[in-house]
This record gives structure tokens, C-alpha cells and sequence, in this order.
């Protein structure tokens, strides 16, 4: 393995931001693995580039993002972006002989994510989406639950996903509400409870969705009323490999919620449950045990449910949401060592764009749709 | 009003005793109304039924439950046998003038259900089912709340109705997996969470049905293995008048939930969060005050949710299940009485088994169905 | 045992009615034991004695406590007054051979009790006080786990007890805040938490407390201020037998706390940790199985706890405040009938009165006090 | 300001990791405030230092501590060695000219925190000490919500820290049961809340302690058992000034709780609760409102409650515990900068290290101390 790596950063929004916090913590937190060098900052206004190159720590900064692509120095680019960048943008790296790591959604059009993969696919180099909720190590000690059968075989899964930034009628129409945008809540949350089912379990294979909107129109400046496009709210059902039926319930204007991805498993000896909002806390119920001692227990995020350790020695202290970002880079890198990884790549984010648009035609056509 | 009312009693397991317990418990607890005689109790074992007269407090016993119908003295009967004979006895009882209080559902077959809804129209008398969850205070005060505006406009709804009795795959195939016992989770739980939707909002008008099987067969005593033909899971999109959407998720085969029957609300201006299992909590979200102070307020049964002042002077000391059933009894007395009740009579049962039915058919036919 | 036994019942306000209700439920809920026969209703008014026995099912009503104690017919005798006449009251029934089911706590003067244990000890009567909380089937569980030693061995305890009815500094002076009422928190709570710990470890042996008062003056009528003579909150450091040591912490001005009662109990293999606002649920933690997987588990009341059974069949439907008093008569019927019984009598009463005596004394004295 | 500072490192166990995390993070995160040079990290052991360093991102490592202190490049000095060397680093440093941190508690004798205050004050420097739970957001919320009268004037305090590392009574003696380490969970966890109280209320009074020994013995290598000589279980009752009573629990011995630091605040108008285990959760209790509404609302930290916005955007996503230590870093730097800062400086340190020792003097005398 290089000594260290060349970091690029198309992007200085919240997500610029959580992967530059991301690139310079994850040295420090896991000790092994190349020193990322922060080589080059992008960023439309070259002003603000440069003022968050200082901020951020990285050593050049540039308003053209291909000034970075064509950096030699640069090994990897990170894609932060909106989504409507991100094919070109990933697509130039990728062509140049970088690895990306690329925020999600892939991409609005299904034909562009699939251009991704495809360019992806034909690199040979590492293309990882920036799936984070996935590297929670109690999501990861899910998976372990479910692989050593501790509940057994599972059979049903709910997931429900909710924030309330739509939820206010009063707030004035944007961007979110137009069709240009996506769906609305379908591929805005969606992907998220998805990537999830996808890790835990594999695929979907067949669904059935219906969208709504709880505002049809929004007030627009001019103190007018603008018809809404996109659906904040998405409910589908669906069906898995082996015999797992499922509920998803998507929405962005719920009031009250703000982080929430709930999580039901239920199998043939037991179930857990789980909720983002309270992610370092998993709960576990099974049926070991007289009766008068079962019900669900609340697990607390210890060193055992690794990485966990390697931020903290002692149980129960608490990650955060950006600590995830710094485990997902961990693995990232661990990819493109050539080492196992707890990614979703393109080729799997394509499955889950996939997954998407078959949820936004099975509500168009009003009908189950395969996979 | 009449001083006294004479009570007639149709079985005695659980739901026999819950009833008699209430028409125990009525009187002194609400102080008000007339006072229950407990005049006869039928089962159809005349030696248990003679037993359970005397540690319920009923004068008369009987084997034979058309004895119990046919006494003068009896001016009201609580129909508690199983769903498959709940017709014959409401509608026995009603021809012969009595008022009825019949234990949910109303009715393996749509048909009956059906009858029992038009006979009772007929006959002038009351016919109330035991939809004890809409007694609870807490479901009242969302009711409320509702009304008041409190959290605005409603246009999304979730429901989950969860139990584990039908958990275990190990557990022996009973009549609870065969066809004849009804359709499984969609009729033994969704009418108590339509009981909710039905006082709270008003019916549904559309839905959309998935049933699912858990365990495709279930083991005999003899060692082999029976075809389940029930479906433990249900899992159900719907929407009401008045653009609200939902969804309302079952199983009965849920590892680890008990008595959980869990309602999300969301308005323009909150939300609302209850859970059966924690009945004597309500959350409530309100956008009012600044935004630093908002978020879920946890509001503890207190003697302003009347009737629980009826039960106790002081907050947070909890009502139980069984109290429910004595406030039911209690609105009962006063439909009896001519007064205003909440209660779900066989003519807004019948709505609820109907929507029921349409979702079966929905599930059969994988289409939406109007109900 | 007698097919049934008579009952009086003095005292009609609160209290008064929670055992009418048990009265009138035991039977039908327990379905052994003997029959009460509702035979005799005294409150000091006599027209609101006829209309309660009317209410509560009592055959004879007087305005004369004395009448009550005098009837032949009373086998035991509810006394539900106020505190300042437990003594007389129940000293006069077991002097005429009664039974005595007598509200806590004993009496506001240790003297009072000191005599009420000792008519009781020569009347071979049997005299229970009104602790219910020790009846909840879970604080039944709570016990034999310590037994079983689930646990392990038992170091360190806390109990909170904390209401908000005295937290309104607006609130006008009444006689809680008066001298004559007693100590404040500490008689008006602190036996509530004594009695778990009687019934779940034994007895204190030594107490260092500090009593406060939140509120120096309260306002009265005509808009002075009044000096508070009361200590609204009370919290005490206790050491009982085999090395235990303890926190006590009681607030009757505690605002948002409607029925805390918090136990944290401490064992060398894990610990139990319990709320009365959620009486339907326990937390238990142990050190068994594999440390990815320990964590509270949450228990709800399941059949398997008796005597929920007898209240409900099925798991996690939930007890309320007013079932304990049903369990509590139960109890009573079993002491009467000779038989093993879950109950506080006066002797062990009497201990834990001398033990918040105590705890005056150490404020008093600001030092520790042995028991 | 200066446009860098230099930074060096003492210490490397996770103390030491987590500085250097916040001195990696603090400039990506809050943008402004100068930018940290990572100049020298020293450890006693040459080759770990070396490969620390590396790790960490500092330019020079060593072996010997005292170059650190002699290096000009260094402006301020992290100490996080284990507390018996905290007294004289922070010296050699203050003296070399250096600004501290220095994690807490300040030291294992009260006589060095004196000298350490002492220093500091002449030095004319920055020395500022670890307490990283007084700068989670929502702990700096409760005292703007303290500070705006939300909950009226305070009365009543609880506090409680436990965690369960002394809990297994089979585990082997170590340094922590040795006299030489202090009282036990006195020092080890009270500094802890106390920093709490300090930076919510101000000076502790009075105090009344009883410290306790779970485990009189634990097992050594050789199969025998030595004595304990230290507390695991500290309660302490305290007043402080403006009428303010409290208690506080303390209990390392206490399985299941894994970094629980309870706090209840009591006031005339409402009542706060928070846990540490739920660091990103608060419960406010008022008494606006209609008393049908009033509850414990679940507030969840928020970009409105500074500096949570610096790190996320979003509400309810969760800050994890190394996240504080990046705040308090920023604030360090504030301080540097002659700023406004939320720190406990040398001189508030002593006074919480006087408080300790306070409350050890009042269980040995068994009588309430002054402090």
C-alpha cells in the first residue's frame, strides 16, 4: 500500500464539508491504512474554494473542478456535489484514473447512474456511494445478529424513514417540490431505508408503491399558489428473495421527525428494532430464556460492535452521525487496498436507483412491479 | 332511566369475564346511571356455567343460552362465544327485544354481519360491539385534539397492531391457521385498528392489500406438517376522504410485541405518536413556541382526559385494560339511556368489516379496491 | 373458609371507593375465595353515605362509623379516612373482633401506631395497611428474581418518589404545608418506598436525612404570605442489613412527575431497574450471554406474573393503579383465611413508620440514626 | 490573531487520541479561529511516540516530554498523561510559557491543584481543563433555558454517574482499588458532575457524603483476595446557595449503565431532565399550556442549540462524544484569543477539587462539611 493518498474534493456544502472532516480524521481514528494528503479543493465560486481549502486543510483550490481531475497528485475525488452533477462529474474521474467516492443518490435519470456503473465497471477503479448509515457498527452488528441466526429466519421487515423539512404548508415553494427534483420522498429517503434492506438482506424483487402529497400547492413569493410536483410522502410494499414480505413508509413531512430510519426485523426466533434516531442503541428481543424474562433489550454501542473501539475504549459513550463518514472512508480506503469492504458500489447503487424507479412506476401504472 | 337494568351474560372466557367485571365495576365507578342486576349467565357446559354465576355475581345460571334470551328479567345481553356464533345470538337477542353488547368482529362472514346490522336497524334496540381501545382517555383526547386543530390539517396515517402469539413455528397448527377462522391478521387485528381510523377520522375509502404467510406450514401432533391456510402478516395502503393517505401494517407472528397497536398522525401542524403498549402515554408534537424547546411531549393520563377521573383523582397512576371495558359499558348505559355515546354500533361495525373484506379482495386480485 | 364475608367500609372519598371496587372485583377476578357480602357504608355525612352505598353496592349506609363497627354482620373493616383516624378507628374494630384493611400510613403520630400494633398483635385479627404498590405482579417478579439471585447480590439501591402536587408556588397554603399534617414528603412518600424495600430486603437499619423546603412561604386567601411549616422534599442516605447502602430522594413539588416511583436496585451479576409512571414494564440487566448482545431488557407483565393471569390472558395489555387494590384484597382474604399472604401488617407497618421517624430525627440532629 | 498556533501533544492513550482528533477537526469544523500546526507529540515510550505522530499528524515526536515544553514551535500543550503527572507538566509548561489543557481531574492531591491554580494565575496563560460534558450543546441549552427563566427559580438537583467498569466482583484487583489512586468513584467520576453543576449553578455549599464498598475484597493473580480500599459507590446530599438542596449518586459498580450522567433540575415552573446516555435528547417540562397538553417534551439538539450547526446542518442526527471534545477545543482557542470561552479554568477546577475532597472529609467525619 502507497504511503499516502491524494485526496480531491468537488463540493463545500454540508456533504464537502462532512467528507474533508472525514478525510482528516480518518488517520487519526484507525491508525493503519495510506495518510491521506488533502491535495486539491473544488468548488464553483473560487473564492469560497480557496477560503474553505484553509478551512478544510487542503492545499490547492480551484473554481474549475476538472483543474482537479486533471491533477496528477490526485488520487481519489470525492463527489459532493448536487445530484444533478454527480454522473459527469464521477464519470471524469473515474475516465482520469481516479477512485471516486461519490455522495448519493447516484443520479436523477436511471440511464445516468447506469452510465456510471457502466464507466465504472470498465475503470477497474474503486466507485463507492456515500451510503453512511450502513457503517453504523450497530447496523453492522445487525447483520451479525442476523447471520448467526439470532432471530432466526426473518420473514418481515418494516423500515420508515421521516424528517419534517417539508412538513411546514407555509414554507414558500423550491426546488424540492419540482419534478426536475426526483419523486420527492421516494428517491430523496428512499435509497436510504434501501441501502439497508440491501446490505442486510440483498435485493428486492418486486414492488408496490403509492405516492402523495400532503400539500398540493405551496405559496410562492409572490403570494400565489404554485401546484406541487413531487410527492413527500411514499408507502410501498414489497416482497424480498426468500420469503421476506415488507412495508417501507417514506416521509419528509412529518412533523416532529427528524432523523428518523426505523427499522423492524422480525424472524422465526426473535426480532430487533432499531431507530436512527437513537443510533447507538440497537433493540434485540428473542426467545431464549423462561418467558418471565423475555423482552426486548436495549443495546448500547460498546467496543465489541467494532469500529466502535477504534473511536472510543469505553461503551455507551456515543458516536455521531459524521462519525459515520469517517468509517465509511475506512472502508473506501480499505477498497481500494484490495482489502474486503462494507461499501455499496456502483454496481450496487445501481441495483437500488433500480429499485427506486420501479417503485415510481409501480404508483404510475397502480401495479406490483418486479425488480 | 330506569333504576336498575338486568344483565344477561353469553360465555365466560376472557371476554365473559372482562364483561362481567365491568358490569361489576360500572356503578361504582361512574356513580351515575342504573344500577346492572346481574340476572343470568349462559355457557354452554351447565356445571361451569353455574360456577362462573356465582364468582361473577349472577343470579341464574344455564347451559343453554336461549334460556338466558328468553328471560323476562334480562333487559340487556353481553354476547362474549366465539366470532362464529356472535349472528345467531345478537340477532336472537335483539328479536326478543333485548339491547346487545357483542364482542368484535361482528362476524366470520360478510353476510352475517350483514344481517346483524339490519336486524338491529329493525329493532329499535341498542347493538354495540366491543371496541374497547376507542375507550381509552388518551384515544378520546387525540380525538381532541383533532377537533381542536391542535396539530392542523391530517393528511398521513400509520397503524401497527403487532402480537406474538402466533410467533413460534414449532407452536402446533390450531384453528387459528385454517381458512375457516377468517383470513388470519387482516380480520383477528385490523377492525381495532379501523376501530381507531373509524372514531378518529371517518372510513376508508380505498385500499390496497398484501397478506403474507410467515410459515407456510405448521407442524400436527402426529409429527408431520400442515399447510398453513391463514396469513399471520398483513400489511395494507389506504387511503380516506380528505386526501389523507396511510398505511396500517399486522402480524401476529411479531417476536417480541405484545399488545403493541401503534398510531402515527401527521397533521400541518404536529403530529401525534400512541402506542397501546404504553397506554397511558400519549406524544404529542406541536410547531408552536421556538424552535429550540420543540419536540415530542409525553403527556400521562390525567384526570383532566375524563372519564379517568372516574377512576382516579390523581395524574400518571395508569388505567388498565380492563378498565376500558367499564368506561364501554358505561357509554353502553348511556346509549341505552338515549344519551350521546362513543360507541361503535353494528352499523358502523358493518363499515368496518366491509373495508376489511375489500382488502382481502384487494390481496386476491392485486388491484386497489374502493370500499 | 366461610362462603362469604361482610364488609365495611369507612370512608368515601378516594380511597373509599378503590376498595369498594376491589370489594366488588375480587371475586369475579380471583374466582376463589369467599364471597364479600357488601353489608355496611359509613361516612360522616349520612346523605352522601346512602348515596355512595348506593353507588358502591352497600346494603346499609350511616352517618355513624360506630354503627358500622357495632353490625354483627362486618366481618372486616375498610378504614379510608384521613390519617388522624386510622388509630381510633381501627383499634376500635379489632377491639370488636374485626378484621381491619386500614389506608397507610398508620398514623401521624408514632404513639398512634405503636398502639394500633399492639391491639392488633392481642386481637389474633388480622390488620393489613393499604400498600399497594408492593402488589404489582412486576415488584412480585422484582422479588423473585432477588431471589433467585438474577442479580446476583444485592450492594446498592435507589428509590425515588416524586409527584407534582405540591408544586405550584402559587398554589394556596392547605394543610399539607401545616406541622400537624407531619413531616411533608417524608411520611406523605417516603413509606410508599419503604414498603418495596420492606417487602423486597427487609428492614433499614441506619438513615442520615435532609429535609427541604422549595417554597419558604405559600400565599393564602387574603393575599399574605403564609410560613410553610412542611418539607416538600426529602433525601435520605440509608445502610440495611448485608451491606447494602442506599439513596432515598422524595419531592412532592416535583414538577412533571405525576406517579414516580423509581427503584434502582444493584447486584453483583446485574441490575433491576423499575418506574410505577410504566408499572407494566421492568428492566433487567445480567451479565449472561455475550457482551455485543447485553443490555436492559424491557419486560411487560405477561401472564406468567401472577396474578396478572387473572386479570388478562394475554402479555403486555397492561394493569392500572386501581387492579393493585383488587390484588391487595386478595391478599387481605388470604391473611383472613389463614393462608400465606403478600401483605404490610401493622407489625411490619410499624417498622417502617419507626424508620421515617428516624429519618426526622436525623434531620433534626444532622447525624446518622440507627433504627 | 495569530493566523496558527502550534500544538504539542503529551500522551497517547485515548485522552490523547481524542485531543488529536479535535486538534485535526477543530479548523474543518468551525471555520474560523487559527489554524492548529500539529508540532510535537511526546510519550515516554520513543517508538510509540514516533508512530503516533504519525498517525496523528504531528511533525516531531519524542520520548522525553520536556523537549515538548522547550520547543519554541509550541504554543499550547495537550496533557492527558494519567493524573499523577498532571501537576507537573502543567507546570513545566505555564512556566515555559505555554497555554494547558489539561484533561481532568487536576490531580490526585489537593495540594498540587493549588499549586496548579497558583501557577496558572501567575503565568498569565491559558490553563483550562478537560470537562468535556459541559460543552454538549444541550447541556449549554439547559443553562440558556435556566438563564431565561424557563423552569422558574431552581430548587432541587439531582445528579447520578454510573457505569459498570467496577462492577464484576470477579475481576482482578488493580490500580483503581489501591488507596494511591483516591477515594473511588468520589474522584473518578464526581469531578464530572460537579463540572455540571458548576457551569449550570455555581458553588456547591455544603456536603454530606457516605461512600460504600460493593466488593469488600477482589481476587488477585495468586488466587487470593486483597482488601478494596477504595469506594465504588459514592452518595453525597449538598446544598448550594439560593436554596438549592441536591443529591448526587455516584456508583461504578453499576452493571448495565454504561456513561450514564443523570441530571433532574427541580424548579418553580417546570423541570429538566437529561441523560448522558441520550446525549443528544433533553426533557423540558413547563407548565404553559392547557394541563391536557403537559408532558416531558423530548427535545433533540438542533442547529438552533450553537455550535451543533457547525457540525451538521440537519436537526436530530446526533453528535457523538469525541464531538465535544472538538468544542471544547474551539473553545480553548476562544479563550486563547481573550474571548468569551466555556471552559473550567484552573481556578474553577480547584474549586471542584475542593468539593471533592469536601465530601471524602464528610464521610470520614460523618457530619455535614462546609466547603
Amino acid at each position: 500500500m502507497k504511503a499516502s493518498i491524494g485526496v480531491g474534493l468537488i463540493g463545500t456544502g454540508y456533504m464537502g464539508k462532512c467528507h474533508a472532516l472525514a478525510w482528516n480524521s480518518v488517520k487519526p481514528v484507525f491508525g493503519s491504512g495510506p495518510q491521506p494528503r488533502l491535495v486539491h479543493l473544488a468548488e464553483v465560486n473560487a473564492d469560497i474554494a480557496q477560503t474553505k481549502a484553509d478551512e478544510f486543510g487542503f492545499a490547492k483550490a480551484t473554481g474549475d473542478w476538472r483543474d482537479l481531475i486533471a491533477d496528477p497528485e490526485v488520487d481519489v475525488v470525492s463527489v459532493t456535489t448536487p445530484n444533478a452533477f454527480h454522473a459527469e462529474m464521477a464519470i471524469a474521474a473515474l475516465q482520469a484514473g481516479k477512485h471516486v467516492w461519490c455522495e448519493k443518490p447516484m443520479a436523477v435519470a436511471l440511464a445516468d447512474a447506469e452510465r456510471m456503473a457502466a464507466v465504472a465497471n470498465a475503470s477497474g477503479k474503486v466507485a463507492v456511494l456515500g451510503y453512511n448509515y450502513i457503517q453504523n457498527p450497530l447496523v453492522r452488528h445487525i447483520g451479525a445478529l442476523l447471520e448467526q441466526g439470532a432471530i432466526g429466519q426473518v420473514n418481515h421487515v418494516r423500515l420508515e424513514m421521516d424528517e419534517d423539512f417539508m412538513a411546514d404548508p407555509e414554507a414558500l415553494f423550491y426546488w424540492k417540490s419540482e419534478a426536475s427534483s426526483g419523486y420527492g420522498a421516494l428517491d430523496d429517503f428512499g435509497v436510504h431505508p434501501l441501502s439497508l434492506l440491501h446490505i442486510l438482506f440483498g435485493s428486492v424483487t418486486r414492488v408496490f408503491a403509492h405516492l402523495a402529497k400532503p400539500y398540493p400547492t405551496r405559496p410562492t413569493k409572490d403570494g400565489a399558489a404554485r401546484a406541487v410536483e413531487t410527492f413527500d410522502i411514499a408507502s410501498v410494499l414489497f416482497e424480498m428473495g426468500e420469503g421476506i414480505s415488507g412495508v417501507m413508509a417514506l416521509n419528509r413531512s412529518a412533523w416532529g421527525r427528524k432523523g428518523r430510519i426505523a427499522l423492524q426485523i422480525f424472524g422465526s426466533k426473535g426480532s430487533i428494532v432499531y431507530d436512527q434516531e437513537r443510533m447507538n442503541e440497537l433493540q434485540l428481543y428473542t426467545t431464549d430464556g423462561p418467558g418471565t424474562e423475555r423482552g426486548y433489550r436495549t443495546i448500547l454501542t460498546a467496543p465489541q460492535h467494532a469500529p466502535y473501539d477504534r473511536f472510543i475504549p469505553a461503551p455507551g459513550h456515543g458516536l455521531g452521525f459524521n462519525d459515520l463518514k469517517i468509517i465509511e472512508c475506512h472502508e473506501l480506503l480499505n477498497a481500494i487496498a484490495g482489502q474486503p469492504a462494507r461499501v455499496i458500489d456502483f454496481a450496487k447503487g445501481l441495483v437500488i436507483e433500480r429499485t427506486v424507479h420501479a417503485m415510481a412506476r409501480s404508483h404510475e401504472e397502480q401495479r406490483w412491479v418486479e425488480v
